[in-house]
């Protein structure tokens, strides 16, 4: 399959040719799982496994497949023991962001920002970082620029205009992404975190609040959701940079 | 009654002197009301009425009882037609706000700063307006410094510190106040209004916002209570100057 | 106002130098309202005006000020009556979109694709497509094609991907932002919408629906807001075609 | 008891009949449980039994009273701590399923389709396909058919008619069950998994989302309810098979 | 398309075969809409229209297309001024349940029980009878068998095991459906419905009771949703009868 | 069947032989109705109407069954037209109350206190101070005796002591009844109402704060669900006095 | 205090003669506590120590001024360690349902009747029996009774109605009561339990459910707590017994 | 910056003056956080540390650079852990209010009381006391005056005038603040605590209780949040002394 998928994103050959070439595995059936293997041809990029509820076991299995493609490889929200089932297979782990991948010298491009509120989203900014990184972006990341002290945000005008799209990343009450969307002309994708206690419902307030935001150029993710911010953050990169 | 409350406010007799002095009118017992005209002494502020569920006959018969005594006389979420069958007492009516009041001459003292995030919080605004007024603070508003135009508030940075105590008016998102309480070390209500639409839920998101601010120095009333935030805010204001 | 935000949107002068340029009118005050006018050097676009909780006459106040500036002037959620407090002033009226705005002509670059899962969705879709066309998006509307018969959607395959972003739009269980994100590299705005009853919770069900989409590369807007979705897509659009 | 209930249910005796048959024991009075032994004669199936908030000695209890009485006998949500307290009285347990049940023979009859969204459904899934099968349905198993990549879904294409039922089980957005009752001529049982996390609120997302399922067809069980879903789901298949 | 249709439903021709020959018109593309024409190939049964959130004139120019089609014509959620634009086009209207058809002449095949807990479900239990009976299934409908008074219920001993299927509808604590499953050996179609007050919130309070439901073998639809209901009761029932 | 009511209450005939005696017509069947009319053998009490939902044509017809019978007629939540239909057939209507009810000569026995909390939460009051006394129960309402002003519920102390079973009405933040329950050795019935506005959530607020009371003796019913609190407290009170 | 107390509750004083014999000790200021001693003599019942949120040291520094007075002392939700901290004092422990106790012989009078729908209610069902019976109640606890075999409820018709009061306990869907309350003339007191998963929202569901019960007579406590229910059902109970 | 701080305290130098001067070091560039140093000089106090979220090493990063500067240094939620890795800074630790803080010797000021309705909440109270004392304020606590016992805060009637503000922390229903705003002229802040269980959903019900006080004077602070109410207490008691 993986010399069809480049001729297809080369624009050598078409959808439908590149349909016809991989069609004899176009997802792999394994025990538990069915993979999508023609996700990449679709979307421009490979399925990204969730660790957080399949077995060490079953991550293992999964993984075996899919090291062997070309390509990214990612696995989210992984643990320690998901890391030991798959380290010989040649994946690395970024504890802090919870990922696992296949190491790839991909070349970076554009811009991603990505900013957060407090010291407390340092995870859940980095899996937005590592994600976005991955798949081909240069990113950049300011930790803990909170609006109690909103010129710390102000330091970042300027890289708030150059950057192609903004990831703001907050708990409590979720403010930054506004106040960002109010200082660039480019989109922010909104992450909410679990970070707080009480009324912050786990994260349901910052997200309303993100959800309710009075500047527009704002769209919102999951609670704790880095990973698709960091996604669809880098799908907005290419599209900037692609015509280029 | 009135000539204890006085005594008992200029400390000339104790609460328990002035408790026995208005023992024979504590509270009075109407059809369907027991008004705690008491409430004064031991408050500082008399009973305000809640029209929203009551007919316009009902709120003709407790303010009849009212408007006899001395001080300060107030309803809220009034509407025209409970204006209609009080305005022969003597009250005033402030359409925009929702009140209704007995016109007095207070000397005002000190300074609430109402600020609020968008003209479509105007009523809320009023209302917590002029309840402080009534009660004796003097107040400055300022509409619409919403924080998609953070500028606006920045040029209100003098006034954040010379008022003794700021309301903070916002629906959609709810962010103002964390971000004043950012810029000033006064006391800050919060008061969110069910301004917005969707995932706002009549309000519920900028309260769960303000209850989450992650600056200190903030605490919330229900949504859409100017009533509840410019009293709160008077007692504050008066606290600060009373002993001068 | 007007010529520095031109010689800077050309680059011919500095952040700074525009910001002193325009020092004294940076935003416009009003009887009840602080009109935002630094806004579009910010963030390459002006204030628009929300006009649902407010009066004709505010709305009119408003757009006074508004309609002498150049560029872009729009008004969401405005009514007939909205409408005739300002037909004179020369602004037009959308009504299946709810917009008010001032007739302009921009030529428009890129594609935004928006489709809706029913035509119960069509006005949140209209005002979507307002919205970025105003802005100066070229965009193509497809309506119906709800994933209950999902060949509606396959029909689409190849305009899923030249468009340069997607906004989906549907109620009730609100899947098909998933189901597009499963067929396009392009990132997705999904918009949910209050068309439905019972469960659907006036649009929760199919919002939590989208913040979960299964799918990466979505992110999502306040319930039946159209006009955030259709502000981003023109930001994600325009992103794509600057750098060419 | 157990003759008139085959009586019965050959036809041999009515309802009233076996009614007073096993007056003498229609339910088994316990320590702190009261068996409904008579359950099967009503409703075709025995009391299965719910032992996640019940300790292993509670447990034992109850199975040593069914074990002795013809027919299915189940329990639900079992851990290893209940199968040992149970072992010895010839119950099986299904890890996975977290099923106790003694082992039986019935031939399998007609068809009970499972499709679950993603391989993290596994548990869940499987409850159902022990449910129905020890019930005496006939059961296939699809894992990971989830609608990000919807072309697994197809493959299945001619099953989802064959089938006399299907169950689709599915966490996260829990779109699965449209798709499927879009494709079928089918009843379809959809089951919400705890599967996500954030908003999908540990399930509710996905049990909003099947709730207002667009396409008609579809009924909905409690998340995480394998049992219940296999259990309808047989009632079904059953009464499809019994007039032939 | 229609003669496909047929040719497919007997069995004439394969699925694929159906396809290719209605090829050319598989959705037909209005001004606001895209009919899934093809529905009925796929599932049975064609589109229902929702009428809700659709005006008078999007409900006729919709069944101007679908009223030239064989078999099943049905709308839910009308009014008198739906009815009235499409009265011409030879539409009957059921005011009591809300829906609009085609007259037909089916022969009718099973049973499908609709218990009612209330008087006041009665427009829900109604717009169940209708869909099913227009599908093609014989329906008994028994009202006001509510818990309170359970003897009601038992009454209908017989019934609930000679029918194939039962739809039990009740709002407020939504007790019915469990009692009823407690009692017959067939599938159970739960439908709670908005009536009640306070903390019924809408009918959720009956809906968690269902979903809840201590005795296995039922499913919930939508709060209100008779239509849902019917139609599901219509494919189990027949899914009993096609084999004999 | 009223005399086989009369003489089971009396103690002149068992359970078993007044059903036989009533045997005939255990409920009436009518067009949309099953009228429980053995229901006051078991209970003690006749069916209630709840017209709410109901037409005044078919709350007529129910009318015209329950009036011919002895005893206790009532309906609650009903409207000027509900009385309208209703009026010839010799029922009272109590408009605050917003009960029908035929008039009856009962004598009155032990003591039910109802107190509220406020003016506004009146109706619910009247409510069930009507229903306890049509019921059999003398009634002593107090109304507004809110705790913000204290005394006005001390003054009540002794009766607090005297009555058998005391009803507390409250809305907003329903902090009486705990305040009661700290105060007697009393059951107390709470009674959230949906008074207030916001966060009072349309009564869920004192509902949940009745349901957290810390002092024992408090049990709650469904939000202004005036009938249901004084129905019970009805057969507390004559639970105390039927042993004298 | 206990003099004072035994001669008011023999009604040789009165209540403001209590009071000022007691003045000295009305309550026992600790170091983290403040006991209100004087509870006893306004609502015939001492203080109840809730053990939850306290460490065992705080409880036991309690309970060694409580075990002091005459009469009932009690403690809820404790554990071990807390019966370890305390056991030397004198006080038994009820481990099943979580309660601390001074032994005592009071002797029982009248009869509360305690149903429960599983065994997995059981400890809940277990903490009404013993408070009411520590207050002097007669008990009777049927386990079991849950509404999927309601022939299991029908046995207990008789004890039904000779009970003075019935405590109805109930998780998952939570009907127990209604279906009680339609069986007896007798005050029903619904404990909803958090029994259940998923949809049963840590036991909001029957919550919900007894709230809305459809058959008046019920009134509902907070869930899981058997104290508040079987406390209130000692005070309904005795309300019946006091004047023989 | 201590000294531009300190001048621009007593006045000797202008906010804009003090900015200029502390402008090398406006916040501090940390491995994962951006200290804001500037907030004393802006709000009057200093960046409080919110440990909950944090590992030990990155607390000690954070207060390494804290210790060094003059005035208060404060964390929240800190563990024994937290403090293991601190305590060789300088830094103590009050573990039942959990905080770590810098000792200092401020003279204490003005009076804030502290009320708390229980035993259990003592931690949320002595996080606010320890958070108001080491600010400069003199700081009353009362624990356990809850209002099933309402004569315990009877006794503190004097105090409750004396103190400048009053803080209320209650769990469960969360009465207290009402009762407490009844009886006194000065504000009151209110603190809903998570003690409870069921309803009170983790300190929902309280929090909404006190949203909606019908005694007006009450603002509410996040669940649990002792320090935010004692900071909040602190400026309020504050502005009432500076002028003095």
């Amino acid at each position: 399959m993986d010399k069809a998928l480049l001729d297809f994103k080369a624009g050598r050959i078409t959808l439908e040719e590149a349909k016809s070439l991989v069609a004899g595995d176009v997802f792999a059936k394994l025990e538990d799982a069915g993979l999508d293997l023609f996700r990449q041809v679709r979307t421009g990029a490979p399925e990204v496994i969730y660790c957080a509820a399949k077995t060490p076991s079953q991550v293992r299995e999964i993984f075996q497949v899919l090291i062997q493609k070309d390509g990214l490889v990612m696995g989210t929200r992984a643990t320690d023991e998901h890391f030991q089932a798959v380290e010989d297979l040649g994946l690395e782990f970024d504890a802090d962001a919870g990922m696992l991948y296949k190491p790839c010298n991909v070349s970076l491009t554009g811009l991603v920002l990505i900013v957060s509120a407090g010291t407390s989203d340092r995870n859940v900014t980095l899996e937005a970082a590592r994600t976005a990184s991955l798949m081909g972006s240069r990113v950049q990341v300011e930790h803990d620029c909170g609006v109690a002290g909103i010129h710390r945000l102000f330091a970042l005008k300027d890289t708030l205009r150059q950057a192609r799209v903004i990831v703001a990343v907050a708990g409590m009450e979720g403010a930054l992404p506004t106040i960002v969307a109010g200082m660039t002309p480019r989109p922010v994708i909104a992450v909410p975190t679990s970070v707080g206690y009480g009324a912050s419902l786990g994260g349901l307030a910052p997200l309303l609040t993100m959800l309710n935001a009075c500047a527009p150029g704002v769209a919102v993710v999951n609670i704790d959701n880095g990973f698709g911010a960091g996604y669809l953050a880098h799908l907005i990169n290419v599209g900037g940079s692609e015509k280029s």
